[in-house]
């Protein structure tokens, strides 16, 4: 039930007095419940529980696996996308029906969260429309908000920062806006996103941040190109690599990205 | 641990073999282990699990709450959105931080699901880019998939079904756009999205169903205006209702819709 409570609710702090109270019981019996509880879950790769301590301390539930249940389940979502009925006319792939599916989603949003519990950033950021999916299930897993910046302001955002950008992929210039409300000064952001090709897309989320004086504390895509001709990000990671698609020969070649043999 | 899985999954069946395997441990141990974690969860109100019998059956994890706890949630969001600063000039209501905040907007689409797990719905639909949260939200709890209709057609979605309808609100002329691999011939559609005014964009929606010949199983909102001059949708429900914003003296009246006294 405690489990419960915290897996609900990732990366915030609860307090042994919080479940005492609601369960009554002693804090003492709670300490020996957490303990077995951190062993079961380690055992399983389901996640882990920190205890923080001090007076203001407590428990908190964070996401992680092993490297290899990581690579295992990423090669499993490559398996699917590889699919030839995937590749649409153009040298498209078909893959936003696995990244709108809450079970493969939230698991991906998981494996990028646990990345990124050390550098503790305040808000995920990313852009419409989806990014949406990936940003929202990140942001569930590390306990923060999700800020979406737009293609076109609203009237329903209040005052904007609009910002113009060469799309790398479409060669074309987009438009993007981020309401003045969404980000704090001094705050940290981590940037998700979709599917990264020439970087202009997220390399514009960096920029906007800079107007707002926020730091980029890291990107992340759920695939990216190979041959992305320049990667105008620094510290760019992408769970996936899609080295190509050969509409001929109706071959797909998508991988799990190298640096996953060291994830957490 | 398996309240863990379970809850992980919700409305998916698990055999109480899968568990035995994965913990090691006897069928008829489960079977009380299950006995308990109905009566602690019901007691907590923390959702329920439900037992299928017969040789396919196993157990699963449902959201839902008392009627008091939806309406007292609901109340909490109602007097967070009807803070004075969130009104926008032209007299528009900023909610998008609350309705992209994971804690919230899980929480929200947790009572929505729960309205319609007898429904069946096959499938969650709604429109970008504001209704992706909520929708994804619904879907995870209902252990759906998510198909989100496009306001234009992209070259990664292949071929796609586009209809023109009056948006009531702007008395504008949209576009809507799904892709013919979203939904299936015969599947069953709960429809969701963040806000509706004049229902011109979830008629549409309804109507592009008609067009893949999808049964509309429901339609819900987060909020709907009250004024809306007339509602063109069936079956329609929304957890809050906007009576009016006051821009001069600054007041937002929002509550929790009446249905919620019978809600699950």
């Amino acid at each position: 039930m405690i489990l419960l409570m915290l897996s609900q609710k990732p990366n915030k702090l609860h307090t042994l007095t919080e479940f005492a109270e609601k369960f009554g019981c002693a804090k003492s019996t709670l300490s020996e419940d957490m303990s077995a509880l951190k062993k079961v879950l380690a055992q399983h790769g389901l996640g882990r529980i920190e205890t923080v301590p001090g007076a203001a301390g407590g428990v908190k539930y964070l996401m992680g696996s092993t490297p290899e249940q990581n690579i295992a389940y990423i090669q499993s979502i490559c398996d699917i996308l590889a699919h030839p009925s995937r590749i649409l006319p153009g040298g498209f792939l078909y893959t936003v029906d696995i990244f709108s599916d809450p079970t493969y989603i939230r698991r991906l949003g998981e494996i990028i969260a646990a990345q990124y519990y050390g550098a503790e950033p305040d808000v995920v950021v990313t852009v419409e429309s989806k990014g949406v999916p990936i940003g929202l299930m990140v942001a569930q897993a590390l306990g923060k908000n999700l800020v979406v910046a737009r293609r076109d302001s609203k009237v329903t955002e209040g005052s904007v920062v609009t910002l113009n950008y060469l799309s790398t992929s479409s060669k074309r210039l987009q438009t993007m806006s981020l309401s003045r409300r969404a980000v704090k000064e001094g705050q940290k952001a981590l940037i998700v996103d979709d599917f990264v090709k020439g970087g202009g897309t997220v390399g514009a989320i960096c920029n906007m941040m800079k107007e707002f004086a926020v730091t980029v504390v890291g990107v992340c895509s759920l695939v990216a190109s190979a041959q992305a001709p320049q990667r105008r990000i620094r510290d760019f990671r992408t769970l996936m690599v899609l080295d190509g698609i050969d509409e001929e020969a109706e071959k797909v070649s998508i991988r799990p990205a190298d640096w996953l043999a060291h994830s957490k």
